[in-house]
């Protein structure tokens, strides 16, 4: 039994991301219902030395973003960190959304021999696209949604488990 | 490009698990430096609702031992939620490794009929064992992975997302 490397990445960002921005609507209306200054709870952070929520919700993005864009052979496309508030991450989820739904599975499978190369501290690493999927983006990507999921629930928003993991089964649609 | 259902599952616990034994024992040896009680740090917890640092632990370990036995068409093994120590903590997750690593790939690999059935609260609950895998085991096991590594940050423990990623890029044996 197989799974393509499209199957394994593309729906899985898009319902890691549906669901990331039904937990942030939940923490929205939070906030509103407890006359919570917005911005508190978007700078947020579980360590000071850890990314406040506003962040976690970028590198969020931005995990899905550049997983799909290399898995495809394409450098990711650039996005500006400048959202403040819930409707403006909302829209950066939208616009990576829409990114990732662009890219056609045609340029994500059958091709094998792709080298997926990162700079990072130590220098500069490279993955085959099997790899850099499994131990690296999607941990990471879900580094990033728990991350910020324990934000909101440090800071007082009512969230179940099911909130992160979305509706269970998944449509039969989904992959 | 195809992953078989084994290499996305096995290979992806084991490396998680090996990676959460690390963060433990950096956990570990902070708590003795600073002369705090390790008991203190593994009844912290980021929400009073949430789990403590064991018991995340211990569901790390219980998400890839269900997973992989469910794969597997197996009933999950019984291990008893009764660690307080974190020698004991190893312990559990040396078990858990030695489980998975008992499964054979082609228990998993080749019988795409198979159905898992969950209890949840709503009632039963089935699935096809590629979304059984990418929709419920694998945001699951990375969510008590990551909120483990969240409890210890949020109470001071020096990591960085390397040691939750693990070595990168991983050894080229590793799927």
């Amino acid at each position: 039994m197989t799974i393509s490397l499209y199957h394994a990445s593309v729906p899985v960002f898009l319902r890691g991301l549906d669901n990331l921005e039904a937990v942030l609507r939940k923490a929205q209306a939070h906030a509103a219902e407890k006359q919570l200054d917005p911005a508190a709870l978007l700078s947020a952070r579980l360590a000071p030395d850890m990314f406040d929520l506003t962040r976690q919700v970028q590198s969020a993005c931005d995990a899905a973003k550049a997983g799909t864009a290399r898995l495809a052979g394409q450098t990711p496309p650039s996005f500006a960190d400048t959202e403040t508030t819930f409707a403006e991450l909302f829209e950066r989820i939208a616009k990576t959304v829409a990114f990732i739904k662009s890219v056609p599975a045609s340029d994500i499978d059958g091709h094998e021999d792709r080298v997926v190369t990162l700079k990072m501290r130590g220098g500069e690493v490279s993955f085959a696209p099997v790899p850099y999927l499994l131990s690296f983006v999607l941990p990471n990507f879900y580094f990033h949604l728990t991350t910020a999921y324990g934000v909101m629930r440090h800071y007082g928003v009512q969230l179940g488990k099911l909130d992160y993991l979305g509706t269970l089964p998944p449509p039969a649609d989904w992959i």
